[in-house]
């Protein structure tokens, strides 16, 4: 495979985009796929801690920019996602596990070592909650690719009120909300993209300490 | 874009993997592009928080197996990043957002108001630490679709021992270890892969609660 792959493409073009087409909206079908792909993104013991809000009424979505501070991304785009990681995913092991052993992913004697070690691990509240931001980041980064693949344009924001969020949409307190994530299709221009800091700024080999 | 988009394909395709070619190593340069794409990233603020130590020598991964809990892919992988958050990143801001302005990307009243508003939000210590979490996370993901956009495979691996990682490595206080990412090339055959929740049991449209 060569440098000029889609994928590399993609990735370079990227950018969190301040205007989306107000006269395109995602219908149910579209919504679905872009959670089906997000939902591939790897998790610890396979524990899928990420769950996603779809808002996509106008209502909905003018709440949800009070609630992350005025960003206008989140009302004009087609669909605002807010993304999730679930707390209190190790709950839900066993019967992922098993789901693992029928297809042949995963022998019978693992799975169970698995369950116990998961479930040791996650009762450190610290560490849900950590794991539950990487799970749900790995998930929306794969979503951006997802939608980016299929014409769509995304605004990742990480600046809101989480509590906030949680209240206005009913959200359960296991559910932690990790990212908003705008997705429609692109309008107009956009200013250029933020540069980023150089290899040597963020790179070490074998060993420490990183760069300043 | 078509649902047969090499990018839709590269999703679907992915796994966590077991094996790796233990006859091909990555050179220096190509370490260097891996990170240069996982750099491309979004952050908060464009902080960029993300840092790669590039574990490529035999006794470095083998210590890193150890911190671990003796997961073999680490080891035998050409090469296995330490991904790091850094959680003093706003530190950073004005030398980014100047470079941000001198691009053109951000005007410079715009600018100033972002530094104060990042400084006042990651003092707080739990919000640097989940943003250090969701940044290097992102970054991972974008990671892993480089690497298999190059022919590469990947194992993300959140199970290590972060304080051990710290010490074996020189990794200083203000990173946080994050992700642990094998990467190196195919080899021979690979458990089926995981199966994944079905969308309705992650989905739920414009108001809570969530699927149970």
């Amino acid at each position: 495979m060569s440098e000029d792959h889609p994928i590399l493409q993609l990735i370079r073009r990227r950018s969190t985009r301040e205007h989306f087409d107000p006269d395109r909206a995602l219908d149910t079908q579209q919504i679905r796929e872009l959670v089906r792909d997000a939902s591939r993104a790897p998790s610890s013991f396979n524990l899928q801690h990420s769950r996603f809000l779809a808002v996509r009424r106008l209502a909905g979505k003018e709440r949800l920019r009070q609630a992350a501070y005025g960003q206008d991304q989140v009302a004009t785009a087609a669909v605002t996602f807010i993304i999730l990681g679930d707390l209190r995913a190790v709950e839900m092991l066993p019967s992922i596990m098993q789901a693992a052993v029928e297809r042949g992913a995963l022998p019978q004697g693992k799975a169970a070592a698995w369950v116990r070690m998961a479930r040791e691990i996650y009762a450190d509240e610290c560490r849900a909650r950590d794991e539950a931001f990487r799970s749900a980041s790995l998930s929306a980064m794969t979503m951006m690719f997802a939608a980016e693949a299929r014409g769509m344009v995304t605004a990742a924001l990480s600046g809101f009120d989480a509590e906030q969020v949680q209240s206005e949409f009913g959200v359960e307190d296991r559910y932690v909300p990790v990212l908003l994530l705008a997705v429609g299709y692109p309008c107009g221009s956009e200013s250029p993209r933020m540069p980023r800091l150089d290899v040597s700024q963020v790179l070490a080999f074998d060993h420490g300490p990183l760069p300043e």
